[in-house]
């Protein structure tokens, strides 16, 4: 039974694999840049995406696409700020795949959208294992998380390219030990860039979206 | 191949509960009552169960199963306070199933053990589908996580007896609405009970630590 199941996950990881190369051309083709967004539930993934639209402009032309088990609260959210937003819900799947993505936009038009932002369903775990076209995979942590999470959720850590450290506004209110989460972090992944922010105060969101920006015209002219 | 996932998880399933049953019935022989402890990483399952052990008092002879995708961080916290405990590390997996715990506790003797505590990998999704030869399952969403999740993922809600919501003390500095999250657990589920608490205050310990001291009891006399 091991065996044929670490089989059958390999197969799929494959599958998912062909299929972000597949949904990483059509990106390519209108120089999208698609940003997979991860997290715990809770952590600020739907506050982010809509600071950070603020904090771009609308030169930054964006859509979103919604990962959701069930419900479309964030999409509402998104849909209320005039925001172009596609939804999926997984019916209980744990994360968002490649497939899922390429069903999504499959009557969207990318030509003129210069970011696309994939808010993954709320897991610190199994998203970081399947590509969904993205260029660049970020994740957030929020303070009330805790700094060991680095420790016991590596893979997440690991696997991207950028960790918005949310809600630092609840440092205060916490034992969060900042020096101790950077080490970790890290020692984990050296490439990585640690952004401390609050989406409740707008503190450091500028560095993050700088970040995003330069990434966003990267892609549009390069 | 959609139809052969769902085969095959459906297999994995029904094979889980089937070791769930043999956990059970090994479980009742020894009069343990097992609780299934879930939750979102950072919601504060290892501090909820230091705070019980310590309220329920050593009239209450109390193991812990910790489980891990990696590292021994909360199995250590226990072992300092001299609690029995037994780590599971899932090597990457998002949940902890039966077989895992059935290894765990194949040369831990529960007999004279009243209460083993589960600690799920932290997810506030895959855990709720499989069982893990518990009496009760009880989930914790933290205040800063938001009083939208019950709608967000409703399965850990449904499938739960109990519900701790822990840090309460962070109640002043988000915009949690009670009353919003009462309301929509209740709907999903009409038989659960709700336990609001600060595991850093000692808030509300004591009404969640007599409810389950009663189900304790109840398993080792009934």
């Amino acid at each position: 039974m091991a065996v044929k199941l670490v089989t059958i996950k390999e197969d799929i990881l494959k599958d998912n694999k062909e299929m972000s190369a597949l949904l990483k051309a059509r990106f390519n083709k209108s120089k999208t840049l698609v940003v997979n967004l991860m997290s715990s539930p809770g952590a600020g993934k739907t506050s982010t995406i809509l600071n950070t639209i603020e904090a771009l402009g609308p030169a930054v032309k964006t859509a979103v696409i919604e990962g959701d088990i069930t419900s479309t609260v964030d999409a509402d959210k998104m849909d209320a700020k005039g925001i172009p937003v596609v939804q999926i819900n997984t019916g209980g799947a744990c994360h968002i795949d490649s497939a899922m993505v390429a069903e999504a936009v499959a009557d969207f038009d990318t030509e003129g959208i210069d970011l696309v932002v994939v808010e993954n369903v709320g897991n610190l775990v199994c998203p970081a294992e399947f590509e969904v076209g993205e260029d660049v995979r970020v994740m957030i942590l929020s303070v009330p998380e805790g700094h060991d999470k680095p420790q016991k959720y590596p893979l997440m850590f690991i696997e991207t390219q950028a960790c918005i450290l949310n809600k630092i506004d609840l440092l205060p209110h916490t034992d969060f030990d900042m020096e101790a989460f950077r080490k970790t972090v890290m020692s984990l992944n050296p490439k990585t860039t640690i952004f401390p922010v609050s989406m409740k105060t707008g503190e450091g969101l500028d560095a993050w979206a700088a970040w995003l920006k330069d990434k966003v015209d990267k892609k549009k002219n390069g």
